[in-house]
C-alpha cells in the first residue's frame, strides 16, 4: 500500500476501507485519544480518531441526517435535547434546525475534537453560538447519571464504536439513567453500527433499551460509505408506546434544506429487511 | 498491507475496499478476463475479476434481489427475461423465483465466470437446470442486435462497472436496440453505480435511454458492501409510462424466501434522497 492511501482495518468485520490522502493537516495526541486530519483526494477533509474514520466531509451528511431528524420528527414536541458524544458538532447543528427545540446541551468528553471541527470542519460548527446551544467537555455517562428526572425530551447518543471510552453508552446502567432523566413522552436515539455485520449488537442494544424501561424500540437503517459495510444504524426508543407517526410538517419544512432526508427516505429508514427484521424479533 | 488482505483500489472514486483473506481457491486467466476465487474470514467465498470485487456468499443477496424482483413486481406479467452478462448466475436465479416466468436467456460473454461459479458459489446456480433457463455464452449486445421486434418483457443488464468489455452496454445504440426487442408494455433494468459517486453516470444513463424511447426511467438504491462506497442502484426503464405500483400479490409471495426484499425495502429503494432527486431533475 502506497503511503498516500488511509486506510483501516476493521478487525471483527474482517473487512477494510480506504481514501485517497492529499496532505495531512493536523495531528496530535488529545488526554483522551489520537486524532488526526487529512485532505483526501475525493472526499474533502477526514477525521480520523485512534486509526478509525470518524467522518468526512462529503458523506457526513448521511449520519448526520438521520441520526437526527427522524427522531425528532417522531417526538410530538422535542424541546429539551441532550447529545452524549458528538464532538464534530454535525449532530448539533441538525438538531438547531428544528424550531421546537428551546436548549440542546452537548457533552463531549474530548474538547479537542470540537476545537479541531471548528478549525477543520467549519460547515458542522456553523450553529455552535446558537443560543439555545450549550457544549459541554464531561462525561457523558455521568451527566445523564447526574440529570433531574424528566428533565429531557430526546437523549441522541452520538458515540464511537461499543469499546473504549463509549462502551458504557451501549449497557443497561447507563440506560436505566436515561430513562429516569426523560420526560413520560421521551426518546432516545443512538447509533447501533451496521445491519449486515453487527447485528448481535443492534439486537442485545433492543433488550437492554426494553429491559430497562423503554417501550418500543426501533431500527433506522441507511447508507454511511466511509463506516464498515458502508451501511449503518440508528435505533429510536420511546419511553411510551406506540410509535406515532412522524409529525408531516416537520418532514416537509426540513427537507428543503437536507440532501438525504424526506418523507420517503424516512419511511424507507424505517422499513426492514427481512433478516433484519426476523433478527430482531426472534426469541430472547 | 500484509499478505492476507484483497484489497481494490477505486481509482476514480479515491476510495478502496478490503477482505480479510483465507486461502486462494482458484486463479485463472480466462479468454476475456483474469478470474481469482478466495475463501475470505468473514464473507464466505469472493469472486474477484481483473482485479475488482464481483461478489462474496455474505452480501450478493442484496444486490441480486434488488437488480430482479422490483423490476419483476413492476412489470403486469413479465414472462420472456433476458439477462446480458449475470455469469455468477444469481440473477437468473432470482428471476426463476417468479411464476410468470416462462424463459429466461441469460447471455453472459464469459464461459469461464459460470463454469467457476457453479463450482465455487453453488448456491448461486441452483435453478440453472430450470427448464425455463437457457445459458448462452456469447456477446449480449450483439445478442439484443439479432433478437426479433417485441420479443421480449425485461431485459435485465447485471454487468460489471461501464469500462472495458461493458462499456458498450451503457450507449444509446444497445439501449435502441433494447427498445425495439421490447414488448410495448416491456422494461429495462440495469445495475448503475453508486449514488454518491457515479451520480454523473446514472444522469447519463436516464438520459440515453429517454432519448432511445423509453417512456420513464426511476432509480432504485440500496446497499451493496462490497462494492465502491456501499451503496448501489439500478435503473429501471419503462417503455410505456406511467410507471405501475408493484404487484402487491407478487411482493407478498417473494417477501418469505428474500433477505432483504419486501414491500417496505423496495418503496425504500424508490423513495429518492433529495440530493439524487435534484441529480436528476436538473434541466438537460
Amino acid at each position: 500500500m502506497e503511503q498516500d492511501w488511509f486506510l483501516e482495518k476493521f478487525e471483527t468485520a474482517g473487512t477494510a476501507f480506504g481514501l485517497r490522502l492529499g496532505e495531512k493537516l493536523h495531528s496530535e495526541r488529545s488526554d483522551f485519544q489520537d486524532i488526526e486530519i487529512y485532505q483526501t483526494d475525493t472526499f474533502g477533509r477526514l477525521m480520523v480518531i485512534d486509526g478509525a474514520v470518524m467522518l468526512t466531509d462529503r458523506d457526513n451528511f448521511l449520519y448526520h441526517e438521520m441520526l437526527t431528524h427522524p427522531a425528532l420528527c417522531l417526538h410530538p414536541d422535542p424541546q429539551r435535547v441532550l447529545i452524549i458524544g458528538g464532538g464534530d458538532c454535525g449532530t448539533l447543528r441538525e438538531v438547531l434546525r428544528h424550531d421546537s427545540v428551546t436548549a440542546v446541551t452537548q457533552v463531549e468528553i474530548d474538547e479537542r475534537v470540537t476545537r479541531l471541527a471548528e478549525q477543520y470542519f467549519p460547515d458542522l460548527c456553523a450553529s455552535n453560538a446558537d443560543p439555545r446551544a450549550q457544549l459541554l467537555f464531561d462525561d457523558g455517562i455521568a451527566h445523564v447519571r447526574n440529570a433531574a428526572d424528566a428533565s429531557l425530551d430526546l437523549i441522541i447518543i452520538d458515540s464511537t464504536d461499543p469499546v473504549g471510552p463509549a462502551e458504557g453508552l451501549f449497557n443497561r446502567a447507563f440506560y436505566k439513567d436515561c430513562v429516569r432523566s426523560l420526560a413520560s413522552n421521551g426518546m432516545l436515539v443512538q447509533q447501533t453500527e451496521s445491519p449486515l455485520l453487527h447485528m448481535d449488537l443492534i439486537r442485545s442494544v433492543h433488550d437492554s433499551l426494553q429491559a430497562e424501561g423503554f417501550a418500543e424500540t426501533h431500527l433506522l437503517h441507511f447508507p454511511q460509505p466511509v463506516y464498515p459495510s458502508g451501511w449503518w444504524s440508528a435505533t429510536v426508543a420511546f419511553k411510551q408506546g406506540p410509535r406515532p407517526e412522524p409529525v408531516s410538517s416537520r418532514v416537509a419544512a426540513l427537507t428543503a434544506d437536507s440532501k438525504y432526508f424526506n418523507a420517503g427516505t424516512l419511511a424507507g429508514a424505517l422499513s426492514l429487511p427481512n433478516f433484519v427484521r426476523d433478527g430482531l424479533a426472534r426469541p430472547r
